[in-house]
């Protein structure tokens, strides 16, 4: 049973704040970011379905074509990594058996044997209607927002989500639309540049027992 | 810096499932659901606005009137803890001013000096039609639940996010309507039962490269 001390995850999670400026020279280490490039992939999602990709943005040059799509914010282009998360257009029972058939090769039996969960997901994708699916898998990729915003804090790596950007914009320019897939939030990754003055500030939360409540 | 080592993130996120079945007879110890309410509490979101509350089911009764809106899932009942995800409703400039006051409060300014801060959010919050917001507020949501997997994991707690519920249902059971929220997800937490199936089976996920692509 994984046992991370809650002390240290506590102290990551208020270490983190949205970078305001990234330090432009300072390089995430490979094996670091193959960790949340895997933490990224486990996800978890409804069904399992994994209706998304994520765009890491390497060529400087559609980082600079996507800074004026990007309310003018300069972690576009100074963090070391920028990373759009896409939601997977058109989700559908094709989608439904394509993890069926992922399923089964990775636990080495039958599709068939799959036949309930596959018409599950079948007849929830196809009695929701197109718009509402959309909607339903888009919150799907708000969820591995969330996963990589914790891991890269625990790995004491810096971050800043940006919904601050124009999605059309972005879909055009890196030819997501093309892809079959939408972007729907952004996070730039890297280090603090040691005089963002953001990062010294307090970190604003509203009492606990204003968010959490017991009935 | 925080420094969690990457091999315990990922085993963390490994071992975790989406439970089937909980031992009813285990309770997460007060001090590890302490630190988890924290990290909820600690979750980012759009403008720090924290639109949301997770209300903590803990009336018997209450969670036994949910089950038939929860598809028959006996978690609902089982798991040790019953999170509802919720979404504030008409998320505005009040709200704005809310968190101004609160961010004075916390960094011991007056809440004059934060007036741009203030005016970026209004100006979102009113040119928004009244439906995106819900959309974009909803999504926050899903950045709390994805913390909450993740950290819930690390912990070593197991836990079932569950979408399979009749969201009126709980409003109304749960009286959020009336509190101005909205349910968006659930989120079941404990630990595993011995004899749930579930936990054996290899995790199902596509190919690295099906899901992180470099552009």
């Amino acid at each position: 049973m994984p046992a991370v001390p809650p002390s240290d995850l506590l102290a990551a999670l208020n270490w983190r704040y949205a970078v305001k400026k990234f330090d432009a020279t300072k390089k995430i280490p490979a094996d670091t970011w193959a960790a949340l490039e895997q933490c990224l992939l486990l996800s978890p999602s409804s069904y399992g379905l994994q209706p998304w990709k994520f765009f890491v943005v390497e060529t400087p040059a559609l980082r600079e074509q996507l800074l004026p799509h990007s309310w003018g914010q300069r972690q576009i282009v100074d963090a070391d990594k920028l990373v759009v998360f896409a939601v997977k257009k058109d989700v559908g029972v094709a989608d439904a058996d394509r993890l069926i058939a992922r399923t089964a090769a990775v636990r080495g039996i039958p599709a068939d044997a799959l036949a309930g969960y596959r018409g599950m997901m079948a007849g929830s994708l196809t009695k929701t209607p197109p718009d509402a699916v959309d909607v339903w898998m888009s919150r799907q990729v708000f969820i591995a927002l969330g996963v990589f915003l914790t891991t890269a804090a625990a790995l004491g790596v810096d971050a800043c989500p940006m919904e601050g950007f124009v999605p059309e914009q972005y879909d055009e320019i890196l030819g997501l639309t093309a892809k079959g897939y939408a972007s729907r939030v952004v996070a730039t990754a890297g280090y603090r540049a040691a005089d963002d003055a953001y990062a010294g500030l307090k970190k604003v939360r509203y009492e606990l027992g204003e968010v959490v409540e017991k009935v």
